[in-house]
C-alpha cells in the first residue's frame, strides 16, 4: 500500500468470484466487502447469512445492520439508491475511512460506475485513487509465493499429472478403425465429449474442479488456442490435439496449469516438424530463464526464432490466426492468470524468486488443419533456481494399445 | 433500452464469468466486450485466440486489430494507460458509438473506476449514463421467459430432482450406529463430504454443474442459511439436514434452485413443530401467489404468519441470526439470482406471466443446534397460472433401511 501511497484499500463486490476478496479473506468465499487501512488487519462486511463463512478468514466481521442498515432501510424503503448512498457513508464514517482510497475487486460494472461518480464525490475526506498503476497492487502481491504456497502448487501439479496420465492411458486402450476412427472394443466411436467426461470424473476423484473449463481439440480447432474442441467429434488418428489443462484445488484454491499436443498412432511429418520446431522454442525459454531477466526479453527471443524458421509471429503480423500468435507465458497461483507476464510488452519487473509462470509456446494453422502447443508451469525457488512443477513426457505421439 | 433512454449498450469486461455478456452473445462463452446500438444486433470484439468461441452468438465478431491495436500498442509499448486511452477512442470512433451510453458487465473495479474517471469523459458526443435505474435494464431482460427457456428450466428442475432422489436413497441405504451416527455396512461413519462427493458424481453423469456450490449443512450449519456445512460432520440420526440444490446445465447455462430439509431416522418434536410452521408458510404462498401482485406482499405474509406464532423476522428484528431472517424468494434462469425478487421492499414491477421464481421460506435456531428450509422453483405460465418446476416429496423424515 506505501508503494501506491494508499490509505486504505476497499475490495467491493457481490456474490460473484471475487478473487481480491478470497485473497483478502485468507481463502475464505463468503460475497460481501473486505477494508484493510494501511497497517492494520482487513475486516469484513458480509451479510449475517454469511458470517461462518467470512468467520474463517480469521477477521473482524461486521454485518450491515452493524452501520444501521435495517434502520435506514426502513427510512428510503424501495428508494435504493438513497439507501445505498446513505449505508455507504455510515460504513465510512463508522470504520474512520479517509485519505487516499483504492478501489478494488470484481463486481458490476454499472454499480460500480454509479458509485464512482454519484456517491463517492460526496463522502468527506476521501479521494478515491483512479491512478491506473494501482490497479497493479494485487498483482504485485499474487506475483511471489512463498514456500508454503509452492508446496500447494506442487500437489496441484502431481495431481493435474494424474489425470493427464490416465486420461493418455484411457485414450490408448482403444484402436483405430479402417477410417483412421478411434474406437472402443464393440466398434463405438470414442469423441471429445467422452473424453472430456472421462477427465471431469477423474478431477473429481482428485478434489479439482474446472473452474475455466480445458481445451481438448483436435485438427483444425486446435490451431485455434482458445477453441475448446467439438464434444460430438471423434478422435482419429494423425491429427494433432491440443490438451490445455488449467484445474484447480477445491480445497485451497490454486490452479496448475500444462499443454501437451498428441498425435494418435502416428503424426503427419508436417505435424512432427512444427511440434519439434515448438519444443526448440521450449527448450529455449527453459533452458536460459533467470531471475532479473523481463519475461518480454524471452517472448522476444521466441518471436526471432519462429520467424527464422519463416512463422508469422505476433510481433510480426499482429492480429494474423496463424504462427505464433499468443504470449509465451504467465504467473499463476490463486488466479489462473496473473502477474508475471511474458508477452511482446514488459509491465514492469523483471523475473524474480518465487515466480511461478507457464512457459507455453505453440504454433497454428487452422487451414491446415493443425495447431500445436506445449506448456508446463515452471518456478523459481528461494534462490531463484528454475524448477518445473509440470511432470509429465513430452511424447507428440500417444500409442493405440487396444 | 427506450424504456432508458440508452443509445449504445456497452457490455464490458475480462476472463471473469459475465452474465449480461454471455445473455447478449446468445450463450456464448467468450472473453471480451459486446456492444449494441439501438435497433442494430450487437456486435463482439474478441481477441483473435476466441474467434471460435464468440463466432457461436451468430453476431459479427471484431477482434482488436480491426481497430488498430497492434499499431497503437506498437507505438505506445509498455504505456498500458496511453494504449487503453486511445484504443478505446478508437473502438468508439469506428463503430460510431455516441449519445447516451449504459456500461455494463462484471469486470475489475480498479479498471472500470479509471475508464470511467479518465477516458470516458473524453470521448467525443459520449455520455454516460450512471442513472441508477438503468442498471436494471438487463435484469427487466431477464425477469420474463419464453416457453423455450420453460423447456429448459423444466429439464434443469428433472435431473436436479434425479440427483436428490438418488441422495436420499444413498443415504437410506445406511444405518445407525447405538450413537446416532450414519454408518455404513461396515461401520464406517458417513460424512457431509462423502454426500457431497456423491452428489457432485450424480451432476456429473447428468451434464449438470456446482458453479455455485450447494448447501448440505446439519445441525446448528442448518441454522445458518448461507453455511454450505463441514465435509468431516458424520451424518446424524435426528438431526435437522437443509440440502439446498442450486445446480447449473452445463449444455446451456440454466439453473434449478430447490431446499428439502431432512431428518434421519426421526424428527425431535421441536424440530417437526418448526417444520410444520415452516410448510405452514410455503403452502400459504404456494396457494395464494399471483401475477399482478408485488413480491414483497408475500414477504409480507409470510413475516405476518411467523410472527404471529413468536419467531423474529427480518421485519421486526433487522440483523437477527434467529428465525425467519432472509427473502422469501428470487428469480432463476441463467443467473441463480435474477428479478422478480421477494423481499421486504419492492424493487418496483409485478409478479407476471413468464416469471420464473423461488418460494422458500425458513426457520433458523442456530443456538438451539437446528435450522428448516423447504424451497421450490415456480413458474407463471402464459395465462399467469402457477407450476411449480421442482418435483420432489416434502417428508422431513429420511427413513433409514440399512
Amino acid at each position: 500500500m506505501g508503494k501506491y501511497n494508499l490509505d486504505v484499500i476497499f475490495v467491493y463486490g457481490g456474490e460473484e468470484p471475487n478473487m481480491h476478496r478470497t485473497y483478502l479473506m485468507n481463502g475464505a468465499d463468503a460475497g460481501g466487502w473486505v477494508i484493510k487501512k494501511r497497517g492494520a488487519e482487513p475486516v469484513a462486511i458480509v451479510s449475517p447469512m454469511e458470517i461462518d463463512n467470512a468467520g474463517k478468514s480469521g477477521h473482524k466481521i461486521y454485518t450491515p445492520f452493524d452501520f444501521d442498515a435495517g434502520e435506514i432501510r426502513q427510512r428510503h424503503k424501495s428508494d435504493l439508491p438513497a439507501f445505498e448512498r446513505e449505508y455507504m457513508a455510515a460504513v465510512f464514517d463508522k470504520l474512520g475511512l479517509s485519505g487516499r482510497i483504492g478501489f478494488y475487486g470484481t463486481a458490476d460494472v454499472t454499480r460500480v460506475a454509479w458509485l464512482i461518480h454519484e456517491v463517492f464525490p460526496n463522502l468527506p475526506n476521501v479521494e478515491v485513487v483512479y491512478d491506473f498503476q494501482a490497479g497493479e497492487l494485487f498483482q504485485d502481491a499474487y506475483e511471489t509465493k512463498d514456500p508454503d504456497e509452492i508446496i500447494k502448487l506442487k500437489l496441484a501439479a502431481r495431481l493435474s499429472a494424474e489425470v493427464v496420465t490416465a486420461t493418455r492411458d484411457f485414450i490408448s486402450q482403444h484402436h483405430a478403425d479402417a477410417d483412421g476412427n478411434v474406437v472402443d472394443a464393440n466398434g463405438q466411436p470414442l469423441t471429445i465429449g467422452a473424453v472430456k467426461r472421462f477427465i471431469r470424473l477423474q478431477n473429481l476423484e482428485r478434489g479439482l474442479e474446472n473452474a475455466h473449463g480445458m481445451i481438448f481439440a483436435q485438427g483444425r480447432d486446435a490451431g485455434i488456442p482458445h477453441s475448446e474442441g467439438e464434444d460430438d467429434q471423434t478422435l482419429k488418428t494423425g491429427q494433432s490435439i491440443v490438451f490445455d489443462f488449467y484445474p484447480r484445488m477445491a480445497e485451497n484454491g490454486y490452479y496448475h496449469d500444462m499443454t501437451r499436443t498428441w498425435s494418435i498412432g502416428y503424426a503427419t511429418p508436417e505435424v512432427q516438424a512444427t511440434y519439434d520446431q515448438v519444443m526448440g522454442a521450449f527448450n529455449i525459454v527453459a533452458d536460459s530463464v533467470k531471475v532479473g531477466d523481463d519475461g518480454s526479453l524471452y517472448q522476444g527471443r521466441v518471436n526471432d526464432y519462429f520467424e527464422s524458421q519463416g512463422h508469422k509471429t505476433s510481433r510480426s503480423h499482429p492480429g494474423s490466426m496463424d504462427g505464433y500468435n499468443h504470449g509465451l507465458g504467465h504467473g499463476l497461483g490463486l488466479n489462473v492468470h496473473e502477474a508475471p507476464h511474458m508477452s511482446n510488452y514488459t509491465r514492469g519487473g523483471a523475473l524474480a524468486a518465487g515466480n511461478v509462470f507457464t512457459i507455453e509456446p505453440g504454433l497454428y494453422y487452422p487451414d491446415k488443419g493443425y495447431g500445436v502447443r506445449v506448456e508446463d508451469t515452471v518456478y523459481f525457488d528461494q534462490n531463484g533456481v528454475l524448477h518445473h512443477l509440470t511432470d509429465f513426457p513430452y511424447d507428440l505421439i500417444l500409442p493405440l494399445k487396444g
